[in-house]
């Protein structure tokens, strides 16, 4: 078997386990109120060059997200997201539990730009319609695509001039960060957005993603809402130890070491697909690779044990888009070997 | 002042006035328990054919379509409905308030159709999606066009087959029943749909719509979501009274006359315009009117004092489309004028 | 039939019916924007000295609790409440169903006082835990009883002093008003509540209560609130018109007339039951009466057809507590045909 | 430093640990759709002697108490529970945030008991109140004190009578089942009730509680459910290996040898504490200990660095209520060293 169906199949990269295992008889206090926590958000602070931070960790990147815009957003006021967020398209509705609507937007790439959030806006009314306030987006998206630099600072500044926080899922932030076509830093985001998330459990640790909320609007009584969107774990000092772990040595840390390893291999894998001469569904340039396939090939590769998810129908009817992702336990042998059987 | 910017802008036809005055000194039981409610859903019942419906009478269309909703779906089940609809667009998130996604889908004419609900139940894949449950549709929709008889089996038909509720807001319902190409009936309604209601609100009366129940799992504790969702009047009575002098004689009541009434000026008016050489951004066949017109003649329109709604910019920046509505109030007096001024 | 089962069996006191008669053809906006409810509003402001208050008409008492809250509070700050109140026992959970928590208190008498919220304060913790933000109150509470101006004042005091919201349900506030124990005015109450309503469905007109919000944090975007929670009337100008009728005179305006008159009526009753030599559930000065009566009685009474509620059990398993409510059509005769049969 | 703060202020039992690393590199699906899951979960069926339950594995307690009522309740329904009760007291209202209402009820000892229930029964009139329909109990309780069989069983047959679901929170059901007062098996309760959970996070393991639902009605889409109220794990299987370990050997497992380890320290303490003379708050029988202290000796403690909670005022000011709570790595030592300080 070879695994490429997803960045979280296997547990936590040794070094976050073994401070899990030199941590594990220390007693601290519960629900994230602990030395390794605090630690491990003072990592943070120092590596986005932002003192008064505050920094909340959470378990996955749903609560992450839910609990961010159930904290941030009155109930008349409404999330503006792309079609295929995780938020609009992978989270049962979760935010439209807590009472919010999600306006989605359909994209080319999965990025929203300024003119397509003014579209939004200018069909706004009044109190017969929900305000929107809340712009929400992922880096990388959902397609492996991520936001250059001059992308970031325009959504940034359309945000600022028309009141409305903005937001970044960071589930695979780390990828972003090292992908060789990325030009932000991780300082760079600290100013420009509102709150995002560093993502933990696609980048090598057990579970947990380590949100920052940059606007204090936001983290007014936030750890109310966490207890109240079920997003206290008892045990908080699990992320701390493991956060500490992922973090310590800053840009040189295990977070950007993992994720650079699964951008290598992913970039690796796409170079040897697109020299097989197979187009892709996106142009992604991080960890998840989209290449489309003959069925027939698709059909080999399962009959081999490649395991890889099936991502989306395409124009051909003999072709299909699939996806192959790296993880932090990806070999350069599983790579070979995927691209001995592609040919 | 002519006044053509909504069908609810005067009170009551004085026929039901009427039967409000007559009325007034009875002492009856509350929040619609009551033998005027009792009264006026039988003649329902009658003129749909259905002795078994459940009849509802509530304040206004948002509480019918939020609370049928809430009644209906469990919270991990999803709403389709057009982009264009009331309660996509026009009801502050009322539905998500609830804790229900809604899926929007763009359309051309208000209008949804089995291919297009199909496009979404494609999609699902299991529990970290919304399950696709309840399909809401609005005669007339927020165009002015109408679902033929066709359609709406063809949409009955799609949505039995695949385990989705099928409901039609019907806020300007008998504008939609008399209109001159519609070809169905308020019992074909009955037969294809799992829950409608009545406008009466837009139809003569002071305030009120009467849902009607088709399928017994939407009545299910009904009246408990009407009191969780603000919708139980105290004097429910009032609605009764009204529904049953709209209702009073079937198929020649007031309710049709009225519609006719307001869809005969529509026509008179839509024609006018149409002489003039104007084109229309909707198909509208019932008592909206949406004519494309210069920019310099909207704005003579209000100089000269008519009062209407300016709805959408259209491609060419000089011209700009505009709602004319009649109501039970209208004239051939308000029409004449209108067109005068159009000239 | 004699009548003493509610304060709303009938419709509307002739004056207010007079007054939707006579602006019946009137086009006006809808949704409250229009001139009736800006007239009322401005009565309101200057009956209660304040010009800066803000109005909101809605169709009933448990739209104007629950949106009020929802408003107000933030998802994890919670009401403190009487157990025996509206919203606690009698709204179906809506309370709750908008995501906030009641905490109940038990109450001999209805009345919430000081020491009581002082008890619920000293519980609290920390995020673990819902923030005790708003007390609700109702004048006259659901057995009848009034706040003194003195309790009123001790209870705005408390409130000030340890940050929480102060509200005030008044579906019977002009019963309260003109009860002949009380000493407190509405000038009084609206210096001492962040909000509070005025009831018209219990004081003679056909539906509506008039929402008075004196502070200002709670009427931020509050429009968005009551359109979300299914509470704007479409034809809005009809609470307009009747609140215009009902407060026209201030002082001396119907609203306090139908009062006292409910009140005298119910006093008058209270008296004569007293004279009979029977006990009362509570102490109730307004328009309610609370007899604790022989079944043997109540059947009697029941028989010669008499209308009103079995409301509790007592100690003596022979008695029952019940309710007799005085209404703006009830007239002497009914009292003197009540104590006669009581005879 | 002596903890007796809590169950959880230490990392895992070690050989829980010790399952964790084995597996780390194994890849498996997400979600608890994993071997491990599967293999924990036949245990639990195993051991209750149900092969037809339905096991999932959550986070914490207070997502298993929530996202079960969310599953099993329709709007208008409501819970019945223990004031002192973890969902109306520390859970931040995360069950009104679902739109459910509880309702409290004082109790002496922690535990409902039928002619409570009958109480909020007989109350219930109609659609203007919440329909009584779940009842929840913890075991142990909040005050350690545990249900006899002969209790369970009545309350389980007061429940099926009356339509009711019963579900127990076993957030400490190791200590519950091991104390020596214990008269229930895990396979009576299994029979009793409609659904329960084994508690993990304070019986030596990092995370996770077995949610066991015997009445299918509460199962129904259930994982649905779990996505939505952010309560699926990615790498669920951590969830799947933990309990494997904890459940191993069945009724001579992990669980239940943590469980008789704590239990037994706390009697020694309990003993040891009633011997100098001291009263207890509550009648405890199980890890947590409520002794009431003079003020001075609970400063003594703290000065010698005892950690523990301070817990309730009593009646004699100059005492105090506290907590001393016994874990998976307690010592006997830690006992004796307490003892000597209270002496």
């Amino acid at each position: 078997m070879r695994y490429f169906i997803s960045d979280y199949s296997q547990g936590a990269h040794p070094d976050i386990l073994k401070a899990l295992v030199e941590t594990n008889f220390e007693h601290t206090d519960g629900y994230g109120m602990d030395r390794h926590c605090e630690n491990a958000a003072s990592m943070i602070k120092q590596l986005i060059g932002k003192p008064d931070a505050n920094i909340h960790f959470l378990v996955g990147g749903t609560p992450a997200n839910v609990i961010t815009i159930a904290a941030t957003l009155r109930p008349y006021e409404c999330v503006i997201a792309p079609h295929t967020s995780h938020i609009y398209m992978h989270e049962t509705g979760a935010v439209e539990a807590t009472g919010h609507k999600i306006y989605a937007l359909d994209t080319e790439d999965g990025k929203l730009r300024p003119d397509m959030i003014q579209g939004v806006l200018d069909e706004f009314e009044d109190e017969h319609m929900t305000l929107p306030k809340y712009v929400y987006i992922s880096n990388t998206t959902e397609l492996g695509t991520i936001y250059k630099k001059a992308e970031l600072e325009a959504l940034s500044k359309f945000c600022k001039n028309n009141d409305l926080y903005l937001y970044m899922d960071g589930a695979r932030l780390g990828s972003a960060l090292t992908s060789p076509e990325n030009d932000l830093s991780i300082q760079d985001i600290a100013n420009l957005v509102d709150a995002f998330y560093i993502g933990g459990t696609k980048n090598g640790i057990l579970f947990g993603e380590a949100l920052i909320i940059l606007n204090d609007e936001i983290n007014d009584h936030f750890r109310f809402y966490m207890k109240q969107n079920l997003g206290l774990l008892a045990k908080g000092r699990l992320l701390g130890v493991q956060f500490g772990a992922l973090l310590n040595g800053g840009e040189d840390s295990l977070l950007f070491k993992i994720a650079a390893h699964e951008n290598d291999l992913a970039e690796k894998l796409r170079n040897g697909i697109s020299d097989l001469g197979y187009d892709f569904l996106s142009d992604s340039c991080t960890n998840q690779v989209f290449p489309i396939l003959p069925k027939s090939k698709i059909e080999k590769l399962h009959d081999e044990e490649f395991l890889f998810e099936s991502w989306s129908a395409v124009e051909n009817p003999d072709d299909f888009a699939v996806r192959f992702v790296t993880g932090w336990g990806t070999s350069d042998d599983d790579i070979n070997a995927l691209l001995a059987a592609l040919k």
